[in-house]
């Protein structure tokens, strides 16, 4: 089916079918993603304001046959919000969709429609004495629609899950414009399919959520941070399942990195303080938060001893104040920032199961040698087998140096990723970034159950024509 | 689409189709199930050992128009795993499907065959130094498959989810007889839609589930239990809140009961250990599992004092040996067998939000008493929101007296959970039993969703026809 452009006749149309304040102009800030890789195009951006106007713009949408591309904080980095090429779409912002519509602090449940920023989300259940744990770099500007259309992650679903995990019910619309009420608070509701699951990691192909139920967690009752240094990454994940095993699910973060990335806070922030003269080659940053009775610098002195004692750790630091627990946070939070300035040349998201990780960061760069010298900055995780595998030009050479290798730089690294049970995707998505490696790695029984999906909800194919599935 | 019915012609094509000793006359124990109200029927049940002769039965099945009922341990409460009537179907057991494949205790890993009795993975992971925490009254019996498929529960959702959250991936024949290798051992894995969840829940509408990723966690480094005395269920909601705030993730279950299920455990099951001379009305059974260094006995003291500082608890019992918290357990898991022993007028699996359960629970015998003198059993997992609310004649009568109100009684019930944001199915599922109560209470733009997904997955209609969607 083949969509139309939004021209001059359809804009009339639409602007007579839909109240005058709804519809703008679009700003510069929707057509560009944070990596600017992907600049979009779109004439128009719609702003409603309830659920029964985002159906309206669906429904008017789909009469005129115009793509729609959903729009949350715009900080996705596969280019699922915006669209560089084919017809020229609407764009729809739930950003006026902006309010915390209940909170239930004994059910430790809140329900917030899809353009709250998710930070507010944190401070709303902070204000019930409660902690919404998805955490993420964009935290600031990324809002619920978003990460939960695109199912984000980010340092704490070792213990608490992503997006998915904490998100109870939904209300959304559907691409033939009905309204789906399903903001339940249930903790169990057996009723059929589970469209919530469906539409959650879709990136708005299948429908546009409007708001969210979400659970929150009780606050741990101690926290606590520590950075160690590692033997290496398989010394890193026994020494995550000795903290599991002390700890239980009192781990909360479980951050791997290599000394590439402090090397290149020092090059790109020099201002950036950093707890030592020379940076070891592996470190991890554990969060633990505990429960009463439980002191969690004791817990991580005892958790050393036995890393220790395993030869897993030989030294490290333990945050003595949450000021210094906030400088060892800064930097892992810091890296992707230097990251982009230093400029990499292919960056991955990927995911293995956690046995395979160690032997992953053993044999790849190996594999990448054939094609060039490179820089590699490994960080992520480790406790999701998630890691952010970036590939950087050597000192003294550019971006541009690398132009010719970038698309076998990604095959190579992905290819073994497939090899080894893992994910070109952890939690960034699909986007139309992505698009080629599902077809080319997707399990084919799979692709075809979502194609058939796609089609029978979206018959028209308004929604974000392209993103996921070509 | 109408489906043929399973004649003698089309069993011979069937059995010229299909190497011979996949398929034989159907046992009498294919056709029950376990209340027994649902007698099915069927010819012929397929016992595939692998999934490729799954997917050649699905196939074959196809071709010949021929309707599937897939079977795990029969332990379905809602007749998802019979067939009273309608053309004659080809019942496919999992059974023979029954290795635990493999199991990695650092990933806290389990892959286990569709045809695994639930409490052999639960042996698996124990071997293996891990917990697999899912764990209900059938899990003796029960299968991996028929536990996804519907979605299972049981009394330790409140910490570690129900049978969707444990899942990491799934190996599945779909209904064109393609087979999924969605066997993923991965934590994040952001590469399109949710077939997994899609098909956990499903209950053998849109596929049959072959094998299963599961998830393990850490044993818990010391365990109690303990039966406490509440004044009522508005105190026992406070304290679970409590309880979390003290040990967050450490409380494993919390089950409410009413003092007729202990009446019930006394007149069908005499023989039984009881704690009490005289029972409370109310009491709440909780388990915590601690990390180490603290000790759940001085723990769950604690709670105790605090709670009857507040006034929610006036008495109970902590286990002071492992062999008491048995007895405390049997007690709970031993009501349902005493509930079939009396014999109810209806049962109801329902979830409400936990702010509304102690409302639901004083209003409910009101809105009844216009129908007849009950008596009600409650009980359940009350840190899920989920009552077992289920319905007896006074004693004296016998259920035929009430046969003509028992439709009205469900009714009555499933109206009021409705009007509070509840669910007529928290972990049953849907089966036949509860159709026309999701066509009835079932969002409706949901509904449609969920036929057109129906549509496109299983265009013929062979899945486990007449089960979830009529």
């Amino acid at each position: 089916m083949t969509l139309n452009s939004l021209d001059d006749d359809l804009t009339k149309r639409l602007r007579a079918a839909l109240p005058d304040d709804i519809l703008r102009d679009v700003e510069p800030r929707y057509l560009s993603e944070p990596r600017d890789s992907w600049p979009g195009q779109a004439g128009l951006v719609a702003l409603p304001r309830s659920v029964d106007e985002v159906a309206a713009v669906v429904r008017v949408a789909g009469e005129l046959r115009i793509g729609i591309i959903p729009y949350g904080g715009g900080t996705g980095l596969v280019s699922g919000q915006v669209m560089p090429e084919g017809p020229l779409p609407l764009v729809l912002s739930l950003e006026r969709m902006n309010k915390v519509r209940a909170v239930f602090p004994e059910e430790n449940v809140l329900i917030a429609e899809a353009g709250v920023i998710l930070a507010d989300v944190q401070a709303a259940a902070e204000e019930a004495g409660r902690l919404f744990p998805l955490s993420l770099a964009s935290e600031g500007s990324c809002r619920v629609g978003g990460v939960l259309g695109t199912n984000a992650g980010g340092v704490n679903v070792l213990r608490y899950g992503n997006a998915r995990d904490l998100c109870l019910g939904l209300e959304a619309v559907l691409p033939d414009g009905t309204i789906w009420n399903g903001l339940t608070r249930l903790r169990k509701d057996n009723t059929g399919y589970d469209l919530r699951n469906l539409l959650v990691g879709a990136e708005g192909t299948l429908g546009v959520i409007t708001a969210a139920t979400l659970k929150l967690v009780p606050v741990p009752a101690e926290t606590g941070t520590a950075l160690l240094h590692v033997a290496s990454p398989a010394a890193a994940l026994s020494l995550l399942s000795l903290a599991r095993d002390q700890l239980g699910e009192g781990v909360s973060a479980f951050e791997l990195m290599h000394r590439t990335g402090f090397e290149f806070l020092s090059e790109a922030l020099p201002d950036l303080r950093q707890p030592w003269a020379q940076a070891p080659e592996w470190s991890v940053l554990i969060d633990v938060g505990l429960a009463r009775g439980l002191d969690p610098q004791a817990a991580l002195a005892e958790l050393f001893e036995a890393a220790a004692e395993h030869e897993l750790a030989d030294d490290g630091l333990i945050a003595q104040s949450r000021g210094q627990a906030v400088d060892f946070w800064n930097m892992r939070e810091h890296i992707p920032e230097a990251n982009r300035k230093i400029g990499s040349i292919v960056s991955n998201d990927i995911a293995l199961p956690l046995g395979e990780v160690a032997e992953f960061i053993d044999r790849a760069p190996g594999a990448l040698a054939a094609l060039g010298d490179f820089r590699i900055n490994c960080f992520g995780h480790l406790g999701d087998g998630n890691l952010h595998y970036n590939i950087f030009p050597q000192r003294g050479a550019t971006r541009a140096d690398y132009a010719g290798v970038a698309s076998d730089v990604k095959r190579v690294v992905h290819d073994l990723v497939q090899e080894m049970g893992g994910s070109f995707s952890a939690e960034h998505g699909v986007g139309r970034a992505k698009v080629g490696d599902l077809e080319r790695y997707g399990d084919p029984a799979r692709l075809a159950a979502m194609r058939a999906i796609k089609a029978a909800l979206d018959p028209l194919g308004i929604m974000n024509p392209g993103a996921v599935l070509a």
